[in-house]
């Protein structure tokens, strides 16, 4: 391929991507359809099938890409705080167009193979990057050492995803700050008892 | 109408219930039709839809009667192993036909008004009977006292059932207890320092 079909590819690509996120944000993961990507990309529904196997498939390439850019952990040295930052980053991600989408792809997952993959890719990406923070915070004496991380994982994120998910209740910051303040005794090393007389 | 004829209705409206739920979770939720339904249930479509508006409204009435026969809370005395054991048996029930159905109903739940509803409600419900247990475990000293108890349902159910739904790992007996055993220092009343010397 030369440097400007490969050029004119990568726009296409781009375009098709896009085309899916607003059908998609607007009409639902359900009523999305192949060939409504492909009219308003301004493709053949042949190009969109040489790329992806399926509506899914091209929700979840632009879905890695959003979150990739948008939920990193930040390290202010205080794993807390951070933990905190970053769940409510992705509330702020799930409130725009993204959230719908990625509620269309979970929905999806229950059933569909190629979501069900997708979404499990991304969410193994999204441990580890939160595993890998919270090894350096256990390093530091932040974290308990006798705790798995990946189940610290999912005792931070998955009241917040959950909430969110079932729409148990709003998930606003109060809420997440909520959630990380009650598991500090858990997560946090336990101050040592200040004896009488020393 | 009669007693034989509120007799007839009411096997009427199990058989169409069962027919449901073995359509749904030979099928999945999203190709279980009402077609399907009154076949295998040897009624008309117009009975069904006498009675309800939609295939998430018959399946909701069948989780809400299973759910409510299966996972009531324990009381021994010890809050936390109850609410393991609770959890547990949530996951078991999880492992049959009724976690396919309740998959697909949280599925439709992202996008249709019938079954978000649905699911909201018998959320209500769970978290009310969690608040319940919780509220007296509180009483006896338990659980600490500065703990908003809906936040706490959320923190215990919450990695349970999110990890289960987005298949991230497999929900052991074994994962709940850890769940749980990590859980301890943030629910329960700390423990007083003994001071040296007294």
């Amino acid at each position: 391929m030369s440097p400007e079909q490969s050029r004119r590819s990568e726009k296409a690509r781009q375009a098709i991507i896009e085309a899916a996120f607003a059908i998609c944000a607007e009409l639902g993961f359900t009523a999305t359809t192949i060939e409504a990507v492909a009219a308003r990309a301004g493709v053949g529904k042949a190009t969109i099938y040489r790329w992806w196997p399926s509506k899914a498939a091209i929700l979840l390439e632009g879905v890695e890409a959003r979150r990739d850019a948008a939920v990193g952990y930040p390290d202010t040295g205080d794993v807390m705080a951070d933990l905190a930052t970053q769940a409510a980053n992705v509330m702020q991600l799930f409130d725009s167009e993204f959230g719908t989408i990625w509620r269309g792809l979970v929905a999806a997952a229950q059933t569909e193979d190629v979501a069900a993959e997708g979404v499990r890719r991304i969410l193994r990406d999204s441990i580890d990057e939160c595993v890998a923070r919270l090894a350096k915070a256990r390093d530091e004496g932040q974290i308990r050492r006798d705790l798995d991380l990946e189940l610290v994982v999912a005792l931070v994120h998955g009241p917040i995803h959950q909430t969110w998910l079932l729409g148990t209740r709003p998930v606003h910051p109060a809420f997440v700050r909520a959630v990380l303040q009650a598991l500090k005794p858990s997560l946090q090393t336990p101050p040592a008892c200040h004896e009488a007389g020393t």
